[in-house]
């Protein structure tokens, strides 16, 4: 597990820290303030898994293939997320109450 | 995302999907029985994420080095897993609430 440094993520209200394993990121989510999602849901849950993320190639293609299929989404377009990427969420409810972040790089 | 079959782990009465994203692998589980750890979790918790795994080297040393930190374990020594790896738990008050599994792979 290699750490790649810190970020804060204005939009989301949170301040980031990205471990890498392997192809895959652990991100530990700091609310930046009391009405950031994570604020919330940290009152609420307590300290946990927020979010798994998956990365995709074409994000707007990716939400709009969702669309069709009826999968209730939190974001119908993309949103800015950390590292510049563009994000989206899948509705808790369309995953097994699992909140599920799809995610474009836009780094390459 | 691969899809990788199916396995049945008599000792956690569990049915486990295995689908495989990059370097990492996301597991679907399906108890077999009502006293199955994970029965128990869904008839608690309803649907969602169970646990986090992360693959080491070597299982026994790694429990020696969280047992010298006083990190509190579920297991103190490995048990068996699917793909006859072998698997260890950290309790989720050691690790912000998340129930995180050590795993040593026997299969290279």
């Amino acid at each position: 597990m290699n750490f790649e440094g810190t970020e804060e993520v204005a939009e989301q209200k949170v301040r980031v820290a990205f471990l890498q394993v392997g192809e895959s990121r652990i991100e530990l989510l700091e609310p930046t303030s009391p009405d950031s999602p994570v604020a919330k849901f940290l009152e609420k849950n307590g300290e946990g898994i927020h979010h798994v993320a998956y990365e995709v190639e074409d994000l707007e293609a990716a939400l709009a293939d969702l669309q069709a299929k009826d999968v209730r989404l939190i974001d119908q377009t993309p949103r800015k997320g950390a590292h510049g990427a563009s994000i989206a969420f899948v509705h808790p409810k369309a995953s097994g109450g699992v909140l599920t972040e799809l995610c474009q790089s836009n780094e390459h």
